[in-house]
């Protein structure tokens, strides 16, 4: 099976980070095509980067589906373009953010999120209640770390993540956490053991998710949301996304 | 890895059937243990049913826990007994009906169940409100078969779940249909070719979600709503069933 | 008038206890017929003692419709098996749990619950959820006082159960409490007193609503979620609960 | 016990239909002490009808406190003025239209409304909404019967009102009726032994709450939305309304 | 165009502040008409002063149509009687309390109301529900300054408010704050100012809706929840408000 | 003042349709500056075009920014793009959706959107469900005509429109429409006046709006969603979006 894995925005060195954490935990026979953005910002921290990550991830879905694979990840937490994806694959779509939520819903009763800064709470609230997990998800809290921060082992990056995973379990009553970054992926395991409870990567949820669809034979459903893009001209710089039909 | 697949009610024949479904998706390497109740209902039709299928079903965990197992599942719909089961299992607990909610939020913008009869309805409805993924459903119906009806290759069961997927998808606009009863496994492939969208079985989707799980090391919470019962005496007739400590 | 109040866990005393409250609050006329499961957990305290309590509960509601009674009441405020027991049952069925949210109703814009473990929590924001009155409800709070240590003066549980109260009043703006546990019947009228605010016990709240039921000749409804269990074998050490049809 | 019950319409023909069915349904030792506004609209059909319904539902109120009674019953099923006359009754205070909503909580998983004109629909919509039973309410329908029309044999009343039962059994899945209007009080009974399902009055709904409020030893919270009305002048017509602190 | 702005508590001096925080934002040509009502409440604080100020405030409506006018803005934050006057006016309606939500939504993600005593903050959370703002509000917190101090320089009003809101930008997440009185209108600027989010006045919200409204042709809806009352004899006091037809 | 009113796809002549819509109802002295997205498709219909028209919206929201201008307003019902524009602008940035469903609210109880494809019904009900306005919403439905129809007199897209607009009233019970399309600005006088409803235009809406925030001296909080964006390097094709700090 051949799961592409993308990482919207246009870090090299994160895109392995993210890669390695989902070979951990693929099955056997299971191969990771990790792809990076070829356009757009370095890190997604709220809305306008969110929006300008989007050409980027969609050129990386369409060519990896000319390429054939039999499913997509999303390696973004704010689950980047996830339904523009969904329009434009033949094979199913998974974003971590998603995938990390629906996991922790078999694993607890209420969940909470740590994520990297303040700004990514309305996003991740916003998906959170389009999804209709809101109700299952006890806080969105933020360590105010930044994403690139969490590649330099100096930053105290770690610390200050168990810091806010100790106040979700103590203030809001969280049974099970969500780790808000593709970037914490490698953290996952030690916060669970130091914790007590599950810590729940998005990048290990979305392989399972997706290797699970994969092998149940199951794709996005063509009709109402998903339908393929109507063929019409662009213009501009983006003229080559036009949809062909 | 092992995945104790049980089946709340008593009915052996209809095990079959589900394990073989579950076998048909297991990833290589996945060894499916399938378990009948061995006291209760001969069918989960409603809330008395479901009542008295919960001590063969917690009987069933307890005996697969002492044995060793890496999951389990629990194949009713219902999800009968699922948060006793989270409380008294050390491995992960799936039901399938929440396992087709999930699996079809990661196809579909709006998904519809197609059940067997109107009395599981508010059941199913409780669940969909109590997991947060009632916004995502567009509508429960009930094809009026009764559960071992499915069974009896002369009773019309498949048209008539047929024609209520048909009127699920032009009057309620629903996406993809999830398939409201176990012994309804078989069927869904075929109905997905029919209509042409993805008709989703629950036993597959429990099957995934299970082996995802296992390979992200991941298991129940233990904290909150699904601590470990506390020991205490029990009477009568249920007198073992008190939880040790 | 005869009411058949049922207590679902084991301890007699506590039935005592129960029936006490509820004979000073009935109407001249009303008989309570108080009942102690014959079967399971000794007290119920999340979901598992909750599944294992069925039986014996539904074996005493069974007992007492062929004795014949006006209406039932279920005395565990988890309202464990209320909505198997309302398919099985002509007469109708109160929870006391439900009882005592209605009745928060109808005198405050917000009301808390302060009930016993942390565990019971979930359970009681379930029932909420499910009844739609969640909206109404500014907290479920636990005073980390065990059922059992309720009938223990020396456990200083009534000292523990104001200061959450305190507290819920101070930080939630509730403006009435419901007590959250059968056990606590009697404790309401004082606490109320200390307040200065309706403090709602259960039992009490249940009898007014079952005699009211009675006197406007209202019952369940039989079509829906509470239709009559279809007849079919129960297998095992249950197969007695098998309904007749 | 005296049950203050006020018709908040000055129509005096339709307060004696009222007084009657809650006579029928009162305990005995229960005083049902009726009363007509004697100021406003002969009948309340909309949001205007309520606005100018208000004041004289409040002097009969307080008129009724000065005299001394042990709960008031708001005999609209809009529920005109309930949360004022909270604030002012040291009693406890029932609206009629909330008591069916509640009463029907008890018996069925979901009921519909059927009330008299379409206008009417989006105020009892706005009421289940802030009672938080907007959830179990499957659909609100008017029979477009007029109030005064109830009281005109020759109108053919009762049976546009059948009809429209028959019409929220079939399509709306409902499993119980709350009649919509004090004014088809009367009609309950007969209503639901037509159609085999509950037929729920909110007159004799709220006798018996306020019976058992009473009884109970419960009235409402003077703290928080119930607060009585701070001191202060009042101009003009309704200069007499000043609240004397 | 003519704006018919009423204060439908009967304190002249706080008309005239809001008129003229009205007139400020005015557009050019637009004619701010401020109309004081006749009977009633000398404030609004809690839900019976909104009871007795709806006969003034309709009054008020009705006496201004007559006249003619292209809007009506209701100059309380409670938006007292906003149903009603829609019903009997053929110009559109807009209450000052929707006005600020429906702008707030506009400029923030969540915004906070900062209103005067607590006993509001019931009435403010329950329109929030009834116009589905509520889940973008933060918080309705209480200042506990009574409306006739905003009034009164000495008596340290502004300064509890500024406080107030500091802590709904600090503990609640507030992006913007929405002043929950009409009294504060001439606050919002410099309250803005200091604290450096958005201090909406509903007051000015509402003058622009009205203008826009007018501007686009558009007034209420007369299909439904507003049609114009019935015609029906009404009594007492009240009799000459009944309606023509 | 002059409002920046941004078309986000690359039709000129769809353009000129809305600015000339716009400057109907504008206030004197208000400029509306029209420009069309230079980049992307002709026209948005689905979650693909809604992506790949980010980028073109958001290099003129930039250039107007720089131009100076007192709001900017987004002319495509989807509100494309409106979250990371308020991130990006000092100006208030209004979508014409949300305008609609806002200034819907003001005139009716219950609204229904009539748009053009049943693929852009899920974006406008995740918009409603975001906004918090989901519930004040009957239904939203489908013409069936393409955007590009809506320039071609002779595609009947008028009367299909009309035919909708119907079905909304009758069968959702509807109060009010929202044209649920820029392209339709300038049919909703005359089916407002055809229906007898109000049928409201998202573009005027939207002036409306943009007018009066501009006119209250309001914009966008830069707290917490709309922070402006971090600076930070873009790679590719897009990297002149980078945010400059």
């Amino acid at each position: 099976m051949r799961i592409h894995l993308v990482n919207p925005n246009t870090t090299r060195s994160m895109t392995e980070t993210i890669a390695a954490a989902a070979r951990v935990v693929a099955a056997p026979g299971t191969q990771i095509m990790a792809a990076t953005s070829a356009m757009g910002p370095a890190s997604i921290e709220g809305h306008y980067d969110d929006a300008l990550a989007l050409p980027g991830l969609l050129a990386a879905i369409a060519e990896a589906e000319a390429a054939g694979v039999d499913a997509h990840i999303i390696a973004c937490f704010d689950d980047t373009g996830l339904e523009a994806a969904r329009t434009l694959a033949r094979a199913p779509v998974v974003g971590i953010g998603e995938a990390g939520f629906h996991m922790a819903s078999l694993l607890a009763h209420r969940f909470a999120v740590v994520t990297t800064l303040s700004r990514s709470i309305p996003v991740i609230e916003g998906n959170l209640l389009r999804y209709g997990l809101d109700r299952r998800c006890a806080a969105v809290r933020a360590s105010e770390v930044a994403v690139l921060e969490l590649e330099d082992p100096a930053s105290g990056a770690r610390a200050r993540i168990s810091e806010e995973i100790g106040r979700a379990l103590r203030e809001d009553r969280a049974e099970a956490i969500v780790l808000g970054c593709a970037g914490m992926a490698d953290l996952a395991r030690a916060l669970g053991e130091e914790h007590g409870v599950p810590v729940i990567d998005g990048v290990a949820s979305a392989v399972a998710l997706a290797e699970g669809l994969v092998r149940a034979g199951l794709t996005t459903s063509k009709t109402g949301a998903y339908a393929p893009p109507r063929p019409k001209p662009y213009a501009g710089r983006l003229a080559d996304f036009a949809p062909k039909g």
